[in-house]
């Protein structure tokens, strides 16, 4: 049996819309994306055999727990097929996705489907902050304060800042690449907004202090959206390949994935690796852990990158922590233009989550769909060319639940 | 490779207590679970590779997600290591049992720790019963509805009295043997509690109705509890066989599940039921793969059963659903005898959900871990003589998401 895992393809919302402003429930994202991803890959709702649903925090959200059960409701084929709901906070859609992965190369199903969805504009800017302070250690990082989550970042920042000298330009040029790229995918939130180098560097009253160094220009955005994503073992990828006239090599698969969680509190984490030359390990574990299980050396075996970037300090962490550059030092990368569309370590085509946009529970998906595209050359004015091997890294909390893969051809 | 997935025990907390009025959070359970699994093991924290975590609602009862990252903070060896929560309502401790089984049989893991947990006494009934409200449809089922619940499985009481007819002697017969069973269970929240037949059968003000004919005493308990069990390969698993000086054969393992998903509201399963001998045909295949999977032909392959008895009719259901009577004649198996302890098919020896509680997302690995006592004749006054093969099943909102275990040596 061959525990090779294919990524067949899928659909992403717009991640413009607002849901609630439509008087939609989420059940009409999620139908949205599994029903647009079967017309895309041409598979018939009879075909799938199990479905695993990543999500946050719809409890708060949308008053909703087992939201496994609504892809039932998509199609009067999915009537008795297993699923579940995944979570770990940000990185919830790569836990379903670990979870769907674990049963194919189990041999237990040769079909699934896995959904990444968040519906977040339920509620208004300050308690959506709340509620995204349970993705911390809420009573001891979150209660009682306003917006959390960007000063646990903030403090990211300072952390590199203490260690190794951190300039805000660099951050600024992080979130001006996010926004540009951004611009050219037609699904991303911000495409339509006016947003340039001019204004991400500039770090006074027009750009907002929202927690510590992290200003409005380097966060990610509060946003709707679901993607689907069709994943098979080599015994349905050889039978569908066949129906659509290519060869299972065409097929991008999983070619590796890597999965830590660190402690919970962010001075804790800190703390823990303060005589490491990584600000996160258990990030560079992650990383690291992927490429082993690819057999791919090192970064120069990845063509590009769908990272994390929540706030722009946790991509400045990424850049070394994927050894881009030695730690410390990912500065080198944003000034040199590396991590740019046209560089030599392309970062988020997509725009990322600043960019495209940040539904929690559908980060993880939304980025393995982006990647399938780039290795399969679809990714439009996102491509970035001749893309074999595309790494995502997705993380949930402070740098506490991480997960990435590697998707390629 | 072989797939075999060893139960290798646990722990589970005294479901009699509140971690509130014990000024707790719910990391303590949890730690104690573990701590507690691994003293009773002899397994070292270092040696875990992995943590799944169960878990319903922690969102609405304690203002936390990212539950599995908790996992991590019980033992300075767990930095470090994958975690992710899973959660199907009510069937959640089994949906991450799933998960953690998966990746055994997948290679990627040896050895692998499931906990089950819910902290529910943070809240008063009426705030509580609005929060399992989000284990069903919560817009169309639950919102505004007191105890919406109840009232649910109610309906389903209805059903068999429209098909098959019911005598609310039977319910109230179901209730008084998990009662008695959970007597005997130093774990069960209801064990000092004074209950007996006549209280049970009593229809009256004396036995509050709650929803249609669910009456308190036909009401599984709201109860803090969690349960940890070890589950390892079969490589893992002979060497820890051998180093408590038994052979491989001596450990349980899980010979067989099943795992379904019905549509979510009660209406709609039971309009797609109409002509189907089952009430829950879902429910019916979830038992089916799992003896399938097991080899095992039919209930007389089984020697006990923990089922979800989240109030009488849905063991009421289970009976028929089990095969152990004809559909519609569970009545027979309750005026016989056969489910108790002493009977042809013992059901719920632990108490179940009414005797012993309900921690929602822990249950289904409590069920587990009292099946895994019961194959290794360590269930004490509990213990039906003899058990080889003990078979589970757990049960997400109105019979929508159900999965099953079967636990052998």
């Amino acid at each position: 049996m061959s525990k090779d895992v294919y990524v067949l393809g899928g659909y992403q919302t717009d991640f413009a819309r607002n849901w609630t402003k439509e008087k939609k429930h989420f059940l009409a994202m999620m139908r949205e994306a599994v029903l647009g991803g079967l017309e895309r890959t041409g598979i018939e709702p009879s075909e799938i055999e199990v479905a695993h649903v990543g999500n946050f925090a719809a409890e708060l959200y949308c008053m909703q727990g087992h939201l496994g059960a609504f892809f039932v409701e998509i199609d009067p084929a999915f009537s008795g097929i297993p699923t579940g709901r995944h979570e770990a906070a940000c990185a919830s859609g790569s836990i379903a996705l670990l979870a769907a992965s674990a049963e194919i190369e189990a041999g237990r199903y040769d079909l699934a489907c896995v959904v990444g969805i968040e519906q977040m504009k339920t509620v208004n800017a300050a308690k959506g902050g709340d509620f995204l302070g349970t993705a911390a250690w809420y009573d001891r990082e979150a209660k009682g304060i306003d917006f959390p989550f960007p000063k646990l970042f903030g403090k990211l920042g300072d952390e590199y800042d203490k260690r190794y000298g951190l300039k805000d330009e660099y951050l600024a040029g992080i979130s001006t690449v996010n926004y540009a790229n951004a611009k050219h995918n037609p699904n991303a939130q911000t495409r339509t907004w006016y947003m340039n180098k001019g204004h991400a560097l500039c770090r006074n009253e027009h750009n907002a202090e929202v927690g510590g160094r992290i200003r409005i220009a380097d966060c990610s955005q509060v946003t709707d959206g679901a993607a689907a994503i069709f994943v098979a073992s080599a015994d349905y990828a050889k039978k569908w390949a066949a129906r659509r006239g290519v060869g299972l090599d065409d097929i991008p698969r999983i070619k590796g994935w890597g999965h830590h969680t660190a402690r919970l509190r962010f001075v804790d984490k800190v703390a823990e690796s303060k005589d490491d030359e990584y600000v996160l390990p258990h990030v560079r574990s992650t990383i690291t852990d992927a490429w082993e299980r690819a057999g791919i050396a090192d970064v120069a075996g990845i063509d590009a990158i769908e990272t994390h970037d929540c706030f722009t300090t946790s991509e400045y962490m990424a850049i070394d922590h994927f050894g881009i550059t030695k730690p410390g030092e990912s500065w080198k990368a944003v000034d040199e233009g590396w991590i740019e569309l046209g560089g030599k370590h392309p970062i988020n085509p997509s725009g990322g989550l600043i960019g495209a946009g940040h539904p929690v529970g559908c980060t993880g998906v939304r980025q393995v769909l982006d990647a399938h595209h780039q290795v399969k050359d679809s990714a439009g004015d996102l491509q970035v060319k001749g893309a074999k091997n595309v790494q995502t890294l997705n993380i949930g909390g402070s740098g506490t639940t991480s997960v990435s893969f590697i998707v390629g051809v």
